[in-house]
C-alpha cells in the first residue's frame, strides 16, 4: 500500500477501505507517513467528501490511536453533550450538574478557547485550584461519585485527532464535514460516554454560518455516531448573538453559578441569562431522554425545573469544584468582584432598538481582551470579559449603558472597545425575536 | 499574508494574485512555507484549476526562482521542442541536428526517464564520454558553434519546479494542467529558447490517455507560452504504440543515428522507423516556421528532406558527440553491437495481424529491463532495450519473431519477457493505421 495511491483514489472520488484509511492515519501518527501527504489527502477529502462507511472507519481508526476511558460499571447512564462552539456558550457548566442531579453520569472531556469561540477548560481554570487535567482514575472516580467530571484531553487521548487537527488548521482543511465528524466523535467515544446530545450551532458566531451547512454536519454526526453505537440526538441552535449575559472566563463560571440559584425557578427573573437557560434546558431534556430518565422533551424540562428548584444542581456544582481541587470558599468570595482593574463601558450610539450583538465580532474582540486566543499556545486572562446590560430587542437611547468590559491590560482593552462597539447593530423598529432551537435531528 | 489564507482562497475558487502566488512559491523554495501547506494548495489547484493569468504568474514566479541561460547574441533563431513524454520517443536526437543544419539554434535542456517514459539524458549518457551536465558557458558555446547542445537541468535551473514536482509526485497532484504547464514552460523559458514546438501526446503510452485532455493541456501551454512571449505551436500526437524500431538507451541513440543516414532519403527504406521520422519531420517543419525559415509545414518538410539527403544533420550529430566530450570513434564502433549479453526473443503467439504493441505496457516492462526507472534515484542500463521486428498492421503467424529483448541482468530479463508478451495485441483483420499527428494548435 502506498500513501500516494490512497491520495489519488480519494482525489478521483473512489471510496477508501478501512485498511487504506488505517494505513494513512496510523502511519501519520507513527511518523511513517509525512504530513505533506496527509494534508493533500485532507484537501482531497474536502472536495470529495467521505461516505458514511468511510467516516465511521476514520473515526474508529482515530479512536484506536489513543487511550479510551474505562467507565464500565460506575452506574447510571453515561450521557454527554458536545457543542460545535460559540460565544458566551457555557451550557456545559449548567447541564452537567443538572443532569447529574437527575441520575445521569456525564464524563465531560472539553477543549480550550480558539479564535472567537470560548473553551470550557479556560473557564474552569479561572477557579482557584481547580484542576482540569485529571488522571483517568480521578476522572472515573469523580464521575462515579459526583455524577460528572470535567477534564481536558491528554496527549494519549486520540493523538490522531490532535496531530490531524493541527495540520488541518494550517492547510485550509478544517471545514470538511467528515473530518469534523471524526474529530468530534473520536474524542467523545474516547471519553467513554454511551450517549451524546449535540448542540450544532449556526449563525454569525458559529463555525457554520448557514443553517443548511450546520444541518449537514448534524446529520453526519448523527449517522456516524449511531454507526459507532452511540445513542445520539442533535439540536440545531442559533449562535447569531452571544448566549447569556456574560462573555469571559470567570465571568461565565459566575453566570452559570447564578443560573443554578433555586430562587430563579420560583419568583426571581433570569433576565439576560434566559436564552442560556432555555438552551441548557433543551439540551438537558434530550440528555435525560437518551438516558431513559424522560420520555419526552417536555418531561425532561419538567424534571430539570424541579431539580433546579431543589438546589441540588448548585450543590453538585460546588461539590465538583472541591472534587477537582478548587477552593469553594474562595470561589464564593470571588463572585461579583473577580474582575480585571482595566475596565471600560460601552454606551448606545443610536436611539432605537438593539437589533443584534454580532457574536462573531464580539468573540473576535474578546481575543484582544484576553478572553480567547488566536493560537493554541497563547495565554488567556481569567478576569477579562464582557457583561451585557442589554441584548437584542431592547429599546435604547443614545448614551444608555450597554456593556461593561474588562481587558487583560490597558492596551488590549483600548484596542477591543471600538471592535465591541462595532458588534452592536441597531434598528429603528423592534426586531423579531430569533428562534433559539431551530430543529431537532434524531437518527433514522 | 498567510499561506493558509492563500490555500483557503484557492480552495474556495478565488483567483490568486501574483503576489499571493509569489509569496507561496518563493516561501516554499526559501523554506519558510512548509511542504504540507504547498501540497494542500496543489490539491486545491487540482480541483479548482487556475486562470490563464494565474498560470502565467506561477510560471514566472517559478522561472524567477532560478538562473536563466543567457543566449543573447549567439545568432540564429532559438527554437526548441518539448514532448510530454512517451515510449521510444527519441525525436530530439533527430530534430536538433536537423534543425541546426537549417540555421536554427536549439538550446535543448532535457530530462531523465521516469516510470514508463524514456528520457533524453539517459539515452545520451549511453555514449562513452558524453557529458549531459554542461556549464552555462559550455552550453552557450556549443549552441553557438554547433547549432544545438543537449544538457540537463542543474540545481539552479528552476529550483521551484524541482521542489514542487518532487512534492507533487508523492501527493497525488501531478495531474493538474496549470501545474504541468508552469513546470514545462518555466524550464523552457529558463533554457533561453525564444520559440517552442510542443509534442503533446495522447494514448496508451502518454501521460494523457484521452486526446481531449491532451488538447486541454496543449491549449494551456499555448496560451501561457504566448503570454510569456514565446512563439509557440503544439501538435497533438498519437502515443498508443512505441515510436520507431527501438526502445532503450543506446538502442534509441543508434536508431536516431541510422535515421540520419542520407541513403534513406534516396532509395533506401525507413522500415519500422517510418513513424519516428514522420513525427520528427512534422515537428522540425514547425520549428522552421517559428524560426521564420519556412512559410508552411510543407515547405519545412521539403527543407528537412533536402538537408537529410545532404548528410549535414548526421555530421552535426557526430560533431555534437565530440563537442560534449563523447568519443566519435568508439560510438561508431559500438553501433549494432553494444547490447547486454542477457538476451531473449519474443515470438508471435497467434496467427493474424499485430493490432498494436501497447506503449504503456511495453514502457512498464522496460523498467524491469533497465531501460527506465521507477524512482528518480534508480540507475538505468545503457545496453538494455527492445528491438521490434514487426509493429501494428504487420501480418504474423504464430512463432514469427516479433522482438529482440536485452535486459540489464538475467532476473530483470526473465521478469520482463511475459510483460512484453502481454503488450502485443493481435487481431484477425488488418487494423486501420492510426493517425500519427491528430491536430495542430496555434495561439489565438
Amino acid at each position: 500500500m502506498r500513501a500516494v495511491d490512497i491520495i489519488v483514489a480519494k482525489r478521483e472520488g473512489r471510496e477508501l477501505s478501512r485498511e487504506e484509511i488505517s494505513f494513512l492515519i496510523s502511519g501519520f501518527v507513527a511518523g511513517s507517513i509525512p504530513d505533506y501527504q496527509v494534508s493533500a489527502w485532507a484537501m482531497a477529502v474536502f472536495f470529495r467528501g467521505m461516505s458514511p462507511g468511510e467516516t465511521a472507519a476514520l473515526t474508529e481508526v482515530m479512536l484506536n490511536s489513543g487511550e479510551r476511558m474505562d467507565l464500565s460499571g460506575i452506574g447510571g447512564p453515561l450521557v454527554d453533550k458536545h457543542s460545535t462552539g460559540g460565544v458566551g456558550d457555557k451550557t456545559s457548566l449548567i447541564l452537567a450538574p443538572l443532569a447529574a442531579s437527575l441520575g445521569l453520569r456525564d464524563p465531560m472531556m472539553s477543549g480550550r478557547a480558539l479564535g472567537h469561540t470560548g473553551g470550557t477548560l479556560d473557564k474552569l481554570d479561572s477557579i482557584p485550584g481547580y484542576r482540569t487535567s485529571l488522571s483517568p482514575a480521578e476522572f472515573r472516580e469523580i464521575v462515579a461519585r459526583d455524577g460528572f467530571a470535567m477534564t481536558g484531553q491528554t496527549k494519549d487521548t486520540v493523538p490522531a485527532d490532535r496531530l490531524l487537527y493541527a495540520l488541518r488548521d494550517v492547510t485550509g482543511t478544517v471545514e470538511s464535514i467528515p473530518l469534523i465528524t471524526a474529530s468530534i466523535l473520536s474524542k467523545k467515544k474516547a471519553e467513554g460516554t454511551e450517549a451524546l446530545v449535540l448542540d450544532v450551532k449556526y449563525g454569525a458566531g458559529a463555525f457554520m454560518k448557514d443553517p443548511a451547512d450546520a444541518e449537514k454536519l448534524a446529520r453526519s454526526l448523527i449517522n456516524t455516531g449511531a454507526a459507532l453505537g452511540l445513542k445520539i440526538i442533535a439540536l440545531l441552535t442559533n449562535m447569531n448573538q452571544p448566549l447569556g449575559s456574560m462573555v469571559g472566563n470567570f465571568l461565565e463560571v459566575e453566570e452559570c453559578y447564578a443560573c443554578l440559584d433555586p430562587a430563579l425557578y420560583g419568583d426571581a427573573a433570569l433576565g439576560l441569562s434566559a436564552d442560556l437557560m432555555e438552551l441548557s434546558l433543551e439540551l438537558t431534556a434530550r440528555m435525560l431522554m437518551l438516558g431513559d430518565k424522560a420520555g419526552s422533551p417536555e418531561e425532561g424540562r419538567r424534571l430539570c425545573l424541579e431539580a433546579l428548584k431543589s438546589g441540588r444542581p448548585r450543590e453538585l456544582f460546588l461539590r465538583n469544584i472541591e472534587s477537582q481541587g478548587g477552593d469553594r470558599g474562595r470561589f464564593l468570595a470571588m463572585l461579583g468582584n473577580y474582575r480585571s482593574p482595566h475596565r471600560s463601558e460601552i454606551f448606545a450610539r443610536e436611539d432605537g432598538y438593539i437589533f443584534r450583538i454580532d457574536a462573531w465580532k464580539l468573540g473576535h474582540a474578546g481575543i484582544g481582551l484576553g478572553v480567547g486566543r488566536n493560537r493554541s499556545e497563547d495565554p488567556v486572562s481569567p478576569q477579562a470579559g464582557v457583561q451585557f446590560h442589554k441584548k437584542a430587542g431592547a429599546p435604547v437611547r443614545r448614551g444608555d449603558l450597554l456593556m461593561t468590559v474588562w481587558g487583560k491590560d490597558r492596551e488590549g482593552l483600548k484596542a477591543a472597545v471600538p471592535l465591541i462597539e462595532q458588534a452592536v447593530e441597531y434598528s429603528a423598529a423592534k426586531p423579531l425575536p430569533e428562534q433559539l432551537v431551530m430543529k431537532e435531528i434524531r437518527h433514522g
